[in-house]
């Protein structure tokens, strides 16, 4: 061990070769954002130069690697999630494996047959329903393990983080209310999941804080896919009395509304305005540029693994659920109400593109 | 150790009896481009004759892991990519190592020493333009080396996965003038990048064996990003005599060029028709539907899985080039060409939205 040790360089080193205080140095490895750029790629540099290995490492008693395992990789905020945790892992010297288990009991088993094959630091979750047997085979092979919770699965024994639901589906209900939308529609996700609940508490709240009733019609739900998006979307332009402003609680179900607002020959935000929830990058793309409530997903990826290295290192999480801030971002989806409503103003188009719809 | 062995024919029996150096016989068994054809035959004829296999893998000291590095993770198709070789890997036992390195050599050390703290079967990288010293470094290192480049860099002296760009450019342009479209925009990739080049081929291909002169007015280049279709779509709309269609060379400039459009005030596709190329899951959600070329990403991930574990096993793969097809997709985006040019039908419509344009 001594002499393992002997001539590696230290914390210390680097921070007095770099001029900057030892928390610095600690910032950087342990990837965290509240350091310059220059004084980073300083750092970094010559934590290359040198090797620099934490002592845990050296020993050998690691294996340099955390697990991701989320149920599919389909979600384009799996990646988002991937981004925080790769990148907080790689500034720490790990490698992340990436899993996807699809939901099935045989891919489950084939990650778990895997894992044993090899070892693993800790394990991130990413999940709404995990098979309840992982849960238990992690627990019995002592893996730390941390659960990034996008959806509020609230019984996992282990620490989360997820991000303001609630809070969230109220700022971007109270922004439509402000630009003096009064009937407003929701498209909420799976009533199962407690982050849809969240969500759509959040907009009853709003409504009935701005002594508005809620109209039930206006309330759909889907499954934050795009093509549950477009056929609300349809049902509720497809109203006697119309909403002005639709809020969907996914970026894929706003843009399905847009789909269903083309084909219902309205423009956005003149005639209609849509809010949705996320922020994915395709948010910004959308034709015009999506208002949206961010949830800060790389950001829940860094902080799911800066959670489990504190576990790995023998030490307790401070609180066993973090929730990380949601934050409207106003784009160029809505608009101030039309004096009539949107129906009135236009009739339906029906062109050949209209007729044929996504797919 | 000597029981082990015993028996068992030693890379440096292969290179005695073929009458070959050493390195020879490694960089067959890598895949390598480097090595005559005769050569390689007379070594992969007595490879097979012995049943040569790695010391790794016949000790069992296979690390069940292999890396898939990125140059970055912001982009909707690396999920493509992860998801096929993960699927792949997952299926043979194995675990895949997830990175981004951000064209940055600190980066690309960071991952390099955690590759040595640990043990990796073999490296898929993923990428336009990784850092030189990253390959030699895992020349040196011994590790098997697969590339997945959609970009089509040609340089590489391992087995690499691409996709038939020149093919796939060509089919889109013949669509577009199968609808009737002569003044047909194209808005192609960074000049640098092959991939580019083989689309933009297939292009000028498709129209001059229509008898139609290409304008090189019509021709423009991006980065692949949307903020570049959307700029590039906005030039070509305002020229004197504006396209029909626009060609662009990815997904993501595609809906760029409809953020342009909807500022022009054209519909799509009765005023414009739209052509992209990637079919990530976003085409399928524009308003509307976009007609795409199809790059088979999770294929090329397969695909280069199932060489990499091809070359661990100690066999040579039958190619060291590999390209899938491309395929053109057609949804609702594209339509026959408008009798009169488009800008002549709608004046520009310049709404709040409109000013406010994409963030």
């Amino acid at each position: 061990m001594a002499a393992e040790g002997a001539g590696r360089v230290t914390i210390a080193d680097i921070a007095r070769e770099a001029g900057v205080s030892l928390p610095t140095v600690s910032r950087v490895l342990n990837g965290r954002g509240d350091v310059s750029r220059a004084t980073r790629q300083r750092v970094e540099e010559l934590l290359a130069r040198h090797d620099y290995r934490r002592p845990a490492a050296r020993a050998g008693h690691q294996a340099n690697l955390i697990d991701l395992v989320f149920n599919d990789l389909d979600s384009p905020w799996a990646v988002e999630i991937l981004r925080g945790v790769e990148e907080f892992a790689r500034g720490s010297g790990l490698g992340t494996v990436v899993s996807a288990v699809h939901h099935q009991a045989p891919s489950a088993q084939q990650w778990l047959v895997n894992l044993r094959s090899r070892s693993s630091d800790g394990v991130i979750l990413v999940t709404s329903d995990l098979a309840p047997e992982l849960h238990t085979e992690l627990s019995r092979l002592g893996v730390p393990t941390v659960v990034v919770d996008p959806a509020g699965v609230p019984t996992y024994d282990m620490p989360t983080v997820g991000s303001t639901n609630w809070t969230g589906g109220r700022s971007a209900v109270d922004h439509l209310l402000s630009l003096g939308h009064r009937r407003i529609g929701m498209i909420a996700g799976p009533p199962t999941l407690l982050c849809s609940r969240a969500r759509l508490d959040g907009y009853r709240a709003a409504l009935e804080l701005a002594g508005i009733e809620v109209d039930e019609q206006l309330v759909g739900h889907g499954d934050f896919h795009h093509e549950c998006g477009f056929s609300e979307g349809v049902r509720l332009l497809g109203l006697d009395d119309p909403p002005t402003a639709i809020f969907a609680s996914s970026d894929e179900m706003a843009v399905g509304v847009y789909e269903a607002a083309r084909q219902h020959g309205l423009r956005i935000p003149d005639d209609l305005s849509v809010v949705g929830f996320d922020d994915l990058p395709q948010a910004r793309w959308s034709p015009p540029p999506l208002t949206t409530v961010r949830q800060p997903l790389a950001e829940m990826g860094r902080t799911a693994a800066d959670t489990l290295l504190q576990l790995v290192r023998g030490e307790t999480p401070q609180t066993p659920r973090i929730e990380l801030a949601t934050q409207l971002v106003v784009r160029s989806s809505t608009a101030e109400a039309p004096a009539a409503p949107a129906r009135g103003r236009r009739a339906p188009r029906r062109s050949r593109a209209a007729r044929t719809g996504p797919r």
